[in-house]
């Protein structure tokens, strides 16, 4: 099986019949080993932060495949910490879609003139690019068809489903008394179909969620989310 | 007559029938002492760069005019570096509708993963929020009206006149041989009526010229668009 690529939280290796293999590491993103999902480093290492990251994934994308939202999720082997997915091509070199509930984080800094820290958004969608170097950058529809990362149409079918995953993901993490104040999702374009597909993880480094004014860490919201 | 607001390069008074003079300043935006329009401080003093910025606004608020695009333009005094306008309230605490026909600045900046520099762009529309502690971000027409600074008709309004507005501009540029890189426009809602209003100035320090590949800074712009 070929290493076909290393990434700051996974590595991804080619199946020889077709599928991928995701291998989710130990490796966090964050600074001063403080575990940041919004940070662009890999901070420090956390014992089983892997197999733990995985275990919610495979948790929404098993609830998400069952209602029939288009995902790359084929299978996963917690003990392994390996994920099975169908091979799809990013949009561009790679978005991140964020849907957000409450107005923290980036977009408080951004337009913190006119939010109060935490206050209620309507499900709002914004996209940013994936570029360390320029630190993940907000773009505009427009800016994005400009560029030809996509179409209006595909932007439109991003936006739907980002709602759509979104709110499923807030109303799986209120079962649990959890309060989901934002969540970046990772689409791509089916390599065979074309058609769009959520693909990445859906863990607790992808989510800022609470529990009434308490922040919950991402490997403590995993605990919580697969508890039964 | 009343000082209203002092502005970085700008003062404003209220006239007593209704209407706002507005004095252009000799302060123009800049760091380390050059001229830099896209620029959030006031880097120094040019003597005349405040009536030079006035004629040129004059120039083009009168053909504005007369084609019937809405301006809070009413009549100027070169002489006194003063111009009288209708009053406008504008978006939220100010906005900066952009239009690019190259890819230069903070564009490039921030997408410069998807860009050459200098790239064509097909009068691409954007809008940053008026916010020097936050660096003028750009802020998309979901955000827009999730802020409730406008609303998505408003948006589509200034979009349409924006682009109706700047490739006027470039024409005018282009025929003293000159080309629009892009240009920074503002808008207001008539204080009267509610209508939108192109408000502002329209000068060398709101747009990048170019002849060929020489950049035309904005006084020599002034001089080379109003030389006969």
């Amino acid at each position: 099986m070929e290493l076909k690529y290393q990434g700051k939280t996974k590595d991804v290796y080619q199946l020889e019949d077709g599928p991928l293999l995701l291998k989710f590491k130990d490796d966090v993103t964050g600074e001063n080993g403080v575990f940041d999902p919004g940070a662009n480093t890999v901070g420090l290492t956390i014992d089983g932060a892997g197999r733990a990251g995985l275990s919610l994934t495979t948790f929404f994308y098993k609830k998400l495949n069952a209602i029939e939202v288009p995902t790359h999720f084929i299978s996963s082997d917690i003990e392994n910490a390996t994920m099975t997915v169908k091979p799809a091509t990013v949009f561009g070199k790679g978005l991140e879609v964020i849907c957000r509930f409450r107005a923290v984080g980036s977009f408080l800094r951004r337009y913190g003139a006119y939010v109060e820290e935490g206050q209620k958004l309507e499900s709002f969608v914004e996209v940013t690019i994936k570029d360390d170097d320029r630190l993940d950058p907000p773009i505009s529809a427009d800016a994005l068809t400009e560029l030809q990362i996509l179409s209006l149409e595909e932007y439109e079918t991003l936006k739907q489903r980002t709602v759509e995953i979104s709110n499923f993901v807030k109303a799986e993490l209120a079962k649990k008394g959890l309060e989901l104040y934002d969540i970046k999702l990772e689409f791509g374009r089916d390599a065979e179909t074309g058609e769009i597909l959520l693909i990445d993880e859906i863990s607790g480094g992808n989510m800022r969620a609470y529990k009434g004014s308490e922040y919950i860490e991402p490997l403590q919201l995993e605990k919580i989310m697969l508890s039964k």
